[in-house]
């Protein structure tokens, strides 16, 4: 018997588009539509990569080369796709990801202004030709998102960057956006979280539609 | 006034070969040639990288990517270049430094077995054309070193390897030799302590004359 391979779906968003509510939101309705379903995030997703991850969001005074971000962004992701998506995806489960490779041409390639020839080499290396098969990207202008993100408290390494760093990194998910138009789907987050949750709602309905 | 800029010298050796022993006794041998040195080590050399470098020796029971290895490696090394071997160097101070890329293309390259085009690829991306002025290889045959290995005590999750790592490792290291006989110096390690240190030494000798 041949297991029909599950589906991996991303999600992305500027800071304060409301990504952790939106994300339990499409977790309850996978599950009710019957999906069986792992969800992960990034960077992290394995012991490994939570380890890495503290050492990508801690504040350091003494900086990081932003190679050294981009290499452990993909270091953590080798470990995630090869021991816990990949795996899940060939058993038949479906993939809800916490950001992804999205992410980094958004952080790295936009916000930190690494070559993005350059991301894509790393993303061939790593994935082979594993992408997600949908993305979904919370979109917010930058002064909004961010005022909703200080109320949130203390802030991770990339949260207590500039507002020109924010600016790049929304362009490069609206980029990616217009690149890729079969996988992404853009939801605008300035609404209630309601209305955001309906169309997040729409979209899913649309996207398992075509993947019954 | 202009710098003149420092020599990058580094150490390699299969496992056993006396490595620890003959770096103190280079760093010495510098210092009294009234060398301004920094003294480092690969993985590690900055806080960051010996964050990583704890990830990557520690031994693991779920394993890790060899992809992820490669990465971390690099990742690394793109701090420990842009944060201290470079800006050492430009200030006219040597560097010596314990492994560095030709380790990768020996553990991760002939004992991991990834392309080494990949390496390639990943050195030119981090070093652009930096490479060490002098690469002093401590050879031994396999079987000899890790006997002397064992006998130090606790390994690492590298030391746990099987012979057959290890003969690839080897293998790798004599390969670059031959591939950059104008970097490397190979020494074999199979003799006493005092009889490598006057083969050092001679190499030592050698180099410096041509670099006053």
């Amino acid at each position: 018997m041949n297991t029909i391979r599950g589906k991996f779906i991303t999600v992305e968003g500027v800071e304060g588009a409301g990504k952790s509510t939106q994300l339990s939101y499409i977790e309850s309705y996978l599950r009710q539509a019957g999906k069986p379903l792992v969800v992960t995030r990034e960077p992290g997703g394995t012991p490994l990569g939570e380890e890495i991850r503290e050492i990508l969001l801690q504040p350091r005074a003494d900086g990081m080369a932003d190679e050294t971000e981009l290499l452990l962004m993909f270091a953590a992701r080798a470990e995630h796709l090869s021991q816990k998506i990949l795996p899940a995806l060939e058993n038949g489960k479906w993939v809800l990801c916490d950001r992804f490779t999205d992410a980094t041409y958004a952080y790295q390639g936009g916000g930190r202004g690494l070559d993005k020839s350059l991301i894509l080499d790393l993303e061939n290396l790593i994935q082979g030709h594993h992408r997600p098969d949908l993305t979904i990207f919370l979109d917010l202008p930058v002064e909004a998102g961010l005022e909703r993100a200080r109320q949130r408290g203390e802030l991770d390494r990339f949260e207590t960057e500039d507002i020109a760093f924010f600016e790049r990194v929304r362009q490069a998910y609206l980029d990616r956006a217009r690149l890729l138009p079969e996988i992404y789907r853009v939801i605008d987050a300035s609404y209630t979280i309601d209305e955001v949750k309906h169309q997040v709602n729409k979209v899913l309905d649309i996207f398992l539609s075509h993947n019954e």
